[in-house]
């Protein structure tokens, strides 16, 4: 796994009228500050990326449908890939400087929650094309 | 409106591929520290309430459904009702102190995200049964 890209597993506690899903807290493993939380939506089969932040230390939880996350850190040439979703719940935390894309591969829109370290700053962002980064994504009709 | 209640609009931000829906920044306002993020799922037609916190100010954001928020100010006897969801897209500011409690209006199961200033510690909570504060629920079959 490259380095400083870390899994983290949340509890979802059962509860009869709506169960209580674990994000994030101040102590926790990938904590850097908070910046922004802000969620981002991914139709089914659709794909977001690819992009870069030179500061900003992201956590990702999906707390509806499913998303994979693909970080590509382009100074060993190397992919890491994930599977979130309220069935596998992990937090994912992506350390600056990595290139990130993700799919929505649900049969429905996906949610996102990302707990920023930063707030949103353009000025720290790099985007690229999606097909600059060749990667073999699966079609989902 | 109880004072120190806030209703927020927050922006989204349309994408052809899956929107993005703003949550919370560390200079917006009501925003005082961050302890803890949490995902709250709420049944249709469920309540959870009513819970009190004695240092907690919550942010209720719903990325998901249809939340009918109640908050009950039992110094003045004066309840404030809230339905969130993201086609009315505010962020709640509740500060501690206050009765809260809330109800899926959805078809389906909602989903509230709370971005709470300080990390769970159930000294800081107080209880209450339903029944025990007079409110007109809506029946939702």
């Amino acid at each position: 796994m490259i380095e400083g890209v870390t899994i983290t597993p949340l509890q979802i506690i059962s509860i009869q009228v709506g169960d209580v899903m674990h994000g994030m807290k101040n102590d926790d493993v990938g904590f850097s500050g908070f910046g922004e939380a802000y969620f981002s939506l991914i139709n089914s089969g659709a794909i977001k990326g690819w992009k870069r932040h030179r500061e900003m230390v992201c956590n990702f939880i999906v707390p509806s449908g499913k998303i994979k996350v693909v970080v590509f850190d382009d100074k060993i040439g190397h992919f890491d890939e994930f599977i979130l979703s309220p069935q596998s719940y992990y937090r994912l935390t992506i350390p600056p400087n990595l290139w990130v894309a993700f799919q929505g591969i649900d049969e429905a829109a996906s949610l996102l929650l990302n707990i920023a370290s930063i707030r949103h700053d353009p000025t720290e962002v790099d985007n690229k094309k999606l097909d600059t980064i060749r990667y073999n994504w699966r079609i989902i009709k």
